[in-house]
């Protein structure tokens, strides 16, 4: 099982984004410039991001990225199903159906025993991040960090942070 | 995030070898044939939990596979671990560390809050199939199984298993 290095950039990106000042917007390219990672790839990213409505873009030279909701409502399984989808990780073939033992129609009404237990295990892992707002995670990162770092933090995102028309 | 359909091939595998007679063993094409799966891939799956000390082989004429651990002390993540490995499905890159405000190395002491969050969702995820032993798999199928189905599943292991030597 395995999730991409995008929600990682995702997650990160949202939580930057949710420190702009209102009114403002931040350019794809300084996004990744911040995170470190390339751009073409993060661009993919908050595309994705975009199309759930977690983000709001604005095209020019003045053009860039903000949230498009409020921190406190957005979790990281927003981010996480904006990015993977939300398809089951688990896809049952209906294996019990099959071969010369094979369960008849009426004996399959209800899912699979062995699809219903990764259901239900999938359920809990969404509940955990769904129970986490981008709020907490910003909130986990000023508490590691420095002042000094915040103080960075805070004059780039001033430097970079462009006014929305 | 996809689970290879190895684990339920894995799964299914487990809950047929859990209802074999003590002392015998089943042979891989048979099973495939059982579950209406490819030998060739099945075979794989049986590797790693051979690997992994689920199931037990022995090769030859009267050769074939058996459950190496008691059907109550195996739950789905033990055969989920088998066949995924356990490495975390979120892999922190540590992008806080990166671009003009990475953290420093003293302000990374502990898990980034996003690594987090994610580790704690999957081990809510791995506690939830390791509460599921492969007896409550077999007790669920028995559920939803007609006594003709359940016939047919004991006839075919009396025609199938094979005394082990």
């Amino acid at each position: 099982m395995r999730i991409g290095k995008g929600v990682e950039w995702a997650a990160h990106t949202c939580a930057l984004l949710a420190l702009l000042p209102p009114g403002s917007a931040l350019a794809g390219d300084a996004l990744a410039d911040f995170l470190g990672v390339p751009s073409p790839y993060l661009a993919k990213q908050l595309q994705a991001l975009s199309r759930a409505g977690i983000v709001a873009a604005q095209r020019g030279a003045a053009g860039g990225y903000w949230l498009a909701q409020a921190p406190e409502s957005l979790s990281l399984w927003d981010v996480t199903a904006a990015i993977e989808g939300t398809a089951p990780s688990f896809r049952c073939t209906e294996v019990r159906r099959s071969g010369p033992c094979g369960a008849s129609p009426a004996e399959c009404s209800g899912p699979c025993p062995i699809a219903a237990a990764f259901q239900r295990a999938e359920a809990d892992y969404r509940r955990a991040l769904a129970a986490v707002p981008l709020t907490d995670v910003i909130a986990g990162v000023a508490r590691e960090a420095t002042s000094a770092r915040k103080r960075r933090i805070r004059d780039w995102i001033q430097q970079h942070a462009a006014h929305r028309a």
